[in-house]
């Protein structure tokens, strides 16, 4: 049967582009050795030291968001050095394994795939560390597979009390532009982030911004590289800054991104999606009182902002509830990974997204789970519609 | 306070416009005397005769809606010539109002809001026209003002049993594309129609789908006309098609939204406006429920599948509600209009929709009347969804 | 065989859309009753006025151009009355036909077609005309079937000296954002406008923009209108400036038109058509060194700067030199109409044009000159390069 | 000054991008797990395995080309590996140095950055590598430093007559898609492209296209990778095909691309793109007359159909003229690199181009060179003009 209207794109990323960014992206190529494209790019990497908070660099690959974990790893490290792995969830536990492959040996921290880092371990084990052989902490700010989102300050805390010199690296692709990360002021080293998800765009870009303190490890690395290399990119030549011809449509993109951003402000940005994403956990919890859904995350503290990981009861194979949401009501949302295979839904409400958007993947959900004959409470959606006019400003 | 994400539309037209065809129009301009254009145009002008089901002509004016009004007036009938008009809301009183300016006199049959036509009034007033003076018969097929949609058949039937050869001139500007109306079946002289609606295209083209009969009529009439005249239309110069320039994007977009509508099948698109009607009409029953609320057509048949008006107490005035659902909750809605102003505000639902689409929309709207503390019954929007669960197909 | 590339679009209309107005015209609808889209059209009439240079109004119509020639017979004249006509090429010839379809007297001055209008002419006509019976004056600004441009002031003047109080009309549809065409200070009572020429938009919106003594003689009009109306347009209802629903589309096209126009600066945007048409002109003429081909128009002074209109010798049917640039080449130029059938080509080059444009054109058509085994002097093209090259700015 | 029209792109690389790519690209984002996506994408890489003429893999990174550089580097070769490189120009150069930072030896065999290379010389080299030390020889197939077409088959004979087992690396990064690259019948191991150059997409893919024995390699490499893996990308989750979020919109183009090439036929984009080469290098022959410029390459038959480079004497800035055609006449050409600094402007003619495309640009260029006062012969693009006409076919 063909399908009608748009469909509403609920994954964890990519996330809804707005028009005005499309636009922006709709055009021709340009000379990226000109005058207008070499302003244009030099006064973007000046606005994205603003954006991400450090005073040192901010580079952007033409890549995943894993090839900012991969320009992490090979610029912060070198082959045979150490770090910390704190596994809350998939997209940590693959971090993991990826720091392997390079050379890396990770000293991983168990964990259930439900509660945020613990701060307190991490303490513990650099408490310990007394050789300081952990190069770094890598710490996933909202974990994607399972919705929890860890107290990056806590964590610093926990690193300070340790008094451990590692540099503390935090993937915020699934965060970033949705919630507060001040990196300078919470003493983060290297934060990661995507294109995808809170920007806005289209997927290619996988964003690494710096401290002086990581960037000065790059100059010490031993890595073998060239593409993500730090050092390389510094370099003045026209195509250093992008090792190659620059991506330049994400870049107009990310332009119009950050102009967007602007104009809204920050702080209305972020309370925006935390706005929304209490609508969609009122109507998580709606549903949860027939006894069958629940939320991944028990403490409601580390509910992230950026997505609301459902979980269904043994039995009812979740990617069942999530196929009928996107072939029969034209929502998508992102499926179960890994150890909680088959265990949950995952809804994403991050980026471009406002009330009767965030209603109706909640409708769609809702009419998908009546399909699917899952026991759920009255009034589900209605839950977050009269949150959303309770909290409403004109 | 800047507005994120996209504004939910459902004014009665214009309607969402599909990416495919903002596509389809975002190229450049041609020579529209080539043998290209001219092959796509006359292939365009082949398949609206099918589109419209008439084995004689269909004119594209690039004019609004009121253009296909005006062309029927001048084409069809002479300065003097009477023509009846069955008032049942606005569009059929300016729609009057412009047959007087067109130097026509209009034998208005006066009628409230709220019901649609009456077959059995017009047989009754054609039954007295010995004289066959009159010499057309005006028909809203849904007053986009009110809601109602009128039974086309039957006012054909009430006309043959009259005897009487006036033409049947049919707005259908807020129904074509959105339920069927098979004009040589139903006997139906004129169908006009407009781009921006059940089309789903920007507002630029006023359509006129002609029988026979009415041709006929065209080279018989005394109107000075020019711009809207159908047999200078009928000329064979690469211009006369369009009397002039051929607004070639909306012709490029108009290819593009037949191609669509010819994908999803006609008979699946119909279903798809019922269905998603009857889920406005379900939640608007339930608001109903706590007595302000109700449906300004008080026959359920009535209820048009392209738009759903619905009826504020007086006192409260629907326009705040409307400007609330806009302003706040990013859902636009048609006002209130003549006689109706202040008392009704009108959901669109015509054209590139999808189930969270309308369910979107409903809870943008269940939050503002919640803000305007208008009481309504429980579970309004889940009722939509219930209904639309009952009724998926996968 | 596929082509490749961009076709070069140098018809006399419609003309290349720069890829900001595509943008700006590619995005969703939206409700034309919103305050926003009230507020950007009461803005772009207020600027229309400046643009157009009258302290009256400018109308919009969704129509062709001829929709805006047929707006002014309605609104300046009434039936019976007489208009005067110098036709001095073919657009003229149609204007004044679609005139007596609607009713009015043409007394036409007949002409060749090459030469501009002979103000002397006009000075007589009116100056015999003892009891005012002409009621306007129908000047073409600029002959797009011939490439001449008439001297609207000096028109003026010859009306001046006649001491006759007819209107001035001008169709300034090939001329207007071509060349300065000051309403006010020229004394033009309409000036009428496309959207699908200077203003670089796609075709669909016909223009008037007119004097207070048109404006008044629209009040006194006996003529039965109502879509072309200007004082049903006045009104004050949210359709009313459209009659009807606003090609929404097209504003946001003429609202980015009309910024890019201002930024370039309009001397500057006259000052570039004139330079490109000369590089145009010194080609034809480096042709004509052959002894083929000329200019149709005799006197320089009177070549338009939007297009340039090419004599072929009789034998040598131009339709397939314009044919050949077109299938062979990608050029699209206009083709010979009406008394000069298969005697010109016609080389637009207005709007959105700059110079590797003109000579990719001119050396297109070179090639099919050659191809069609058309005599033509050496150094054709060059020749607009040598010019180019000396009166660049930087 | 406010340019107008536009610009065009004659850099070699990036290059014009058609409206039906970009329109492809112009639409949401898409669940890049769901079925939809996932059946896009497998019959994308089928489609690439016959667009290359490999039976093995062809992969796609979300990079710029020199991504396609590193990922052939550590999955063909292991640290220590010794590759053999012809530099023949800059790119050549960087690639190699690339080589060493990624821990490779490179024995660098220098040439003046004029001609191809000499095959010759190949074999002469690896026929003394008895003991088989060099495990790759890295051919740039177009140097787009210096507009050399190097002899591919002759390279692969050379290596045939040495009877040596390296593999054998082509970087075709601005060749293909511009002339015929058949690599099973060549005996190319890896080809290397890049999404901006023939295949007229936005920059942001590099592709290796790998032969069964390179794709062997990799399963050996001792190379420390994740992110260029080619083992890892054929892995069979969702993500692993392009280690991450795919570069969706990237896809939706480079399927359009594919289409449009294979609509057009191959033998009919290297043909088209050999006659456009042939045009310019005609006018650059031209312009030599005068003795101030001249063919950077000597050997016709080296000079490639993706770019001719233009050597000025010694004194006369090549890049002033270079700036001139972009600032004054809105053509964008590349500039001189390493070696040639000062001494070179490089036009591209790669991908969507036409007749009237290359005519303005090299009018622009020798407007610009009119205007530097650079000596140049008469006619020079009437050379052009002429060679396209003489070989048109309708």
């Amino acid at each position: 049967m063909v399908k009608r209207g748009r469909e509403f794109l609920h994954t964890p990323g990519p996330t809804n582009i707005p028009d005005r960014i499309l636009n922006a992206m709709h055009r021709p190529a340009m000379d990226f050795a000109s005058p207008v494209f070499a302003e244009m790019a030099a006064k973007l990497f000046e606005d994205l030291k603003d954006v991400f908070q450090t005073s040192s660099e901010v580079f952007l690959y033409t890549s995943s968001g894993h090839g900012g974990w991969e320009g992490t790893f090979v610029n912060c490290f070198s082959p045979g050095d150490t770090v910390l792995l704190p596994e809350i969830g998939r997209f940590g536990r693959v971090w993991g394994d990826m720091a392997e492959r390079l050379g890396l040996k990770v000293r991983r921290v168990p964990g259930s795939w439900r509660p945020p880092i613990a701060p307190a371990v991490i303490e513990d084990v650099l408490s310990k560390d007394k050789a300081h052989e952990i190069k770094g902490v890598l710490a996933v700010h909202v974990e994607t597979a399972t919705g929890a989102i860890s107290d990056m300050p806590a964590i610093r805390r926990a690193m300070d009390a340790a008094n451990h010199p590692a540099l503390l690296i935090c993937d915020a692709i699934a965060s970033f532009a949705c919630v507060p990360l001040p990196m300078r002021d919470w003493g983060i080293d290297v934060v990661i982030a995507a294109s995808q998800k809170g920007l806005m765009l289209p997927p290619g870009l996988g964003i690494c911004a710096v401290s002086e303190k990581a960037l000065a490890a790059s100059f010490e690395s031993r890595s073998q590289m060239e593409y993500f290399s730090w050092p390389q990119r510094l370099k003045t030549e026209s195509y250093s800054r992008f090792c190659g011809t620059a991506p330049e449509h994400l870049v107009f993109g990310l332009v119009e991104s950050l102009a967007m951003l602007r104009e809204e402000g920050w702080p209305q940005v972020f309370k925006r999606h935390t706005r929304l994403a209490t609508a969609v956990r009122k109507t998580v919890e709606a549903w949860g009182q027939a006894g069958a859904l629940e939320h991944n995350i028990v403490v409601p503290e580390a509910r992230a902002d950026s997505l609301t990981v459902v979980r269904t009861p043994e039995g009812m194979n979740a990617d069942i509830i999530r196929a009928t949401a996107r072939e029969t009501f034209s929502v998508a949302m992102g499926g179960s990974l890994g150890d909680l295979a088959g265990r949950v839904f995952r809804i994403g409400h991050m980026g471009d997204l406002n009330e009767p958007m965030v209603i109706g993947a909640l409708g769609g959900i809702e009419a998908a789970l009546r399909v699917c004959q899952v026991p759920i409470g009255q009034g589900g959606v209605g839950a977050a519609i009269d949150y959303l006019a309770e909290t409403a400003e004109s």
